[in-house]
């Protein structure tokens, strides 16, 4: 049996900005048109990935800045019908009963990532686990070394600021990385999965 | 003729590191073991670049932090036989004759980034103008609009902290970027070529 691995898959700017400035509900990315590569990378996913469960940050959940503390019933943004269609954990200080919505669920875990990781573990069985964002989340499980391998969808924009994927995200020593594949889009994303070492 | 290009051609790491912690003249890039792949850097820019010229921070000639002000004379750490054997005009604020090693001539300018750059193309003639770094110039060159070309060499470890390629590198809007090579190396490395947009 295969184990499950974790899975950081997140797309971040040439100058390594997973969000850029003044960021909203309506412009979840804020400036710099990220969205504009956001069907290259859902489609790039959906053909290559082996997901059977995600854990989210609350605001991957709710959208934009303070969403949730002002309706901590929001329904999120992702519509009626999500695209993901596999059990996604959401990490938030804010108890609240699971939200179906088309074939996906969000369920919300008030007692941190590790338990967002064996929760989502259960769930995915032999499929991989997505660390789906945003910025804190996807540090939290590098720091706490429970990433073993980070996709990265490198988006050809400088963005020159926003929020950063990479900040703080280590309190260790560095580690080295093995690079497993890298794939060119003809849009110009470049789609590169590492093994992170132990 | 061809016109000559404005070429930013530098190593980070994966999460935008050009060097790490605590540089120092006898460890130039910092804790983390960068220098473990300036060799395969190094053999892919002379196979790759077709450099006529280049731009160096001061730093860049002359070592790590703070060497330049106490011995405004050093002979930097390049060596007696500096891999360039092109025009280096180095930056800085310090007036200073020029100093020939090897096949290798730098040439010191005090009046700024825009002069350094003319008298490189000037040297350079058809070839092309590389921006070597550090960060610093890198950045000047960025947020001057100066730099034609964007080439990566995107280092396969985590650093988690040290000196930065892009921060605070673009006052301007963002700016998109024309991917134009992807190059994967056996060693984990991957060499990407950036067009920047006008």
């Amino acid at each position: 049996m295969n184990k499950s691995r974790t899975i950081l898959d997140i797309s971040m700017s040439v100058d390594g900005f997973i969000a850029g400035p003044n960021r909203s509900l309506d412009r979840r990315l804020g400036e710099g048109e990220l969205d504009r590569w956001t069907r290259q990378v859902e489609s790039f996913r959906v053909a290559h990935a082996h997901t059977g469960a995600a854990v989210f940050g609350r605001r991957m959940f709710s959208g934009g800045e303070g969403a949730w503390q002002d309706d901590p019933n929001s329904d999120g943004w992702w519509g009626d019908d999500p695209p993901f269609r596999y059990p996604v954990f959401v990490v938030t200080h804010h108890v609240r009963v699971p939200v179906s919505r088309g074939a996906t669920t969000f369920t919300f875990v008030t007692d941190g990532i590790e338990s967002a990781l064996e929760q989502a573990q259960a769930a995915a069985g032999e499929r991989d686990v997505a660390v789906g964002g945003g910025a804190s989340i996807a540090r939290q499980f590098l720091n706490a070394g429970l990433v073993d391998e980070l996709r990265l969808h490198v988006l050809p924009v400088l963005l020159g600021s926003g929020l950063r994927l990479f900040e703080n995200h280590l309190a260790e020593a560095p580690r080295t990385l093995e690079r497993i594949r890298t794939v060119s889009s003809p849009g110009g994303v470049i789609h590169v999965n590492y093994r992170v070492a132990g």
